[in-house]
């Protein structure tokens, strides 16, 4: 599984003193950004290509709350892919192994504001993605 | 339904043109506070009892991208609540009818880090919400 | 002076129990967009027909702490305007008094990405700015 | 002088297509957080002793947007301090050389609410300042 590592910011508390709750959905980005690129996937690039792939759905379980200046790690990997839907699961954790929270994200493919199949625009990425999705379902079964 | 009115920001858009999706879990509890408001129960006040009211669970389903410096309402009810438990439904819409998002969130109470029950603790906050949960769960089967 | 009002939201408070400063800046453009449309100037339709109003400059003295919860006015007024660059002054306090910070933003003008005049080429916005600019830079000189 | 190293992430940007400027304010703090580290003070550590240091003064100068995933490196030095007030100048640039934003802001320090001189109350991490203080005038004044 990909492994994004991050330190929680002092401007991303709250007055409870951990972590504001939104800011996950912000640390789920970057770690989804970091994901595809690792597979060989700029999101900018794609953006620049006239691509975008906004969230459709996004759920989070907090479990254990973060501090100001843990050190955390988002573990990212797909769940499924048809070519025109992508779902991304993700696990919040620190490095002693606390779950702070598990997660999931839903995106389809835009251009020009309309929906699009990979497969059938952009089968480079498609194989990517699909390469990698295989990895990751077979694994999630395997572990 | 208790209705929240909100104008959608500029520093709240990115550069896909419209609104990060982010915002919409601020914009949730900006809604929750001014609904425990409205049937009686200040968030400044608990806190300052020592109460709070974390998030332990959030959904969110995109319909419509909303823009900057759209009027945005976001209706808010009761959909459980068991003296422990929470559950508040959300659905984000225009002035014109267009819905932007459906979404809802799940809290327990703590004291002191430690879950409570309203219902032993915080009798008269838990009155206040199991009238409107009365209110709310009648008229969502009953519309 | 215009006056933008505004409610201190639990999401913009940090671990330190007050606003975290950051967001005094966000709170700022808020003002200065609802200040530029009460002067007849949509901020939305000028970015539509391709002009952008980058800040260039920002200070911010802050002066008392703003609770979450708390009512905040934001006053505004032009310091200085040459047609091609903009000076706001802004005072954020409370209905009972208290000033909270005092700020300034400096702003060019930009289509295509390219400074602009707004004298030669946006003359009817020019006017209703300048308009303004002389109602507040003589109501600071005769307050 | 210290550097700290960030990536511009998409939920920074705005509709204008750049990182929105609010959130020069964040990246100053985080690098301020990072060199004080680097100087033996965790500020995590110096707020469970009850010393906030608040922000009471900060400008920035905006010179060239950032994009998003452009990585950036923020320059930060002390410019002055008493024992009581901390002066850092802050340059955030990419590393092609390009300047993005020279800044600065003020600090004090409180104790439960109360401004403190830290050469009376913490005299280790007055000395640390001081220390980091002498070399980075130094080295302005001969660079």
């Amino acid at each position: 599984m990909f492994i994004y590592q991050r330190t929680a910011q002092y401007h991303e508390t709250d007055q409870m003193g951990f972590i504001h709750h939104a800011n996950y959905i912000k640390w789920m980005e970057e770690s989804r950004i970091a994901f595809l690129q690792s597979i060989g996937a700029e999101y900018r690039h794609l953006e620049e290509q006239g691509l975008t792939s906004p969230v459709i759905d996004v759920h989070v379980s907090y479990k254990n709350p973060v501090r100001f200046s843990d050190t955390i790690l988002i573990g990212i990997r797909i769940r499924s892919y048809s070519g025109v839907r992508l779902e991304l699961a993700y696990e919040i954790s620190s490095s002693d192994g606390t779950l702070h929270a598990s997660a999931d994200s839903t995106h389809c493919f835009l251009e020009n504001g309309r929906v699009v199949s990979l497969r059938k625009r952009y089968p480079d990425l498609d194989t990517l993605i699909l390469k990698q999705a295989e990895k990751d379902i077979l694994s999630a079964h395997n572990p």
